[in-house]
């Protein structure tokens, strides 16, 4: 789970999250996402939706709040790169917003 | 309220703000502070009671977060830069933190 994702696991577990909307991060191994919602209510509602299931999950989250948009950027930083966890939490936010 | 702090009434605004911790941006007429809690459960707690605070004024922050750590920047984007919603905003921050 907290081991690099590489090979056809990191492009198995990818393609979902690509198609959907997130992109990989061109200086780092990581994904990011931006949600724009319909203002800051919805915007942080869906924050403390996510920052739930993160923390239960034990994997946080790098975020950027401004009004209605959150900028969301997911790396393992013990592993040093992207692993299941990320994808994991990528899949789950999706889901929430 | 929402008109850019200019002089001596800026001055004053920001005197106790910066004395506390705050920091003028260099590139932008903007203040920001960098907040370190124990963990995301104390950081995300401060950022949930700041986000109610910031819905009730109408005035809301920029603010980045990985795990225990907060980044907010403060400025008003209608008026173009730092107003008296900005250092109320960053008073009541602290009080919360």
């Amino acid at each position: 789970m907290t081991e690099k994702l590489t090979g056809d696991a990191r492009e198995a577990a990818l393609a979902p999250l690509l198609a959907a909307g997130w992109a990989e991060v061109s200086e780092r191994d990581a994904i990011s996402r931006t949600y724009v919602f319909g203002n800051f209510i919805e915007a942080f509602g869906f924050m403390a939706r996510a920052a739930l299931v993160a923390e239960k999950m034990g994997h946080h989250p790098e975020w950027f709040n401004v009004y209605k948009t959150v900028e969301v950027t997911l790396s393992t930083h013990d592993a040093g790169g992207l692993t299941a966890l990320d994808t994991r939490l990528a899949a789950a936010m999706d889901a929430l917003a």
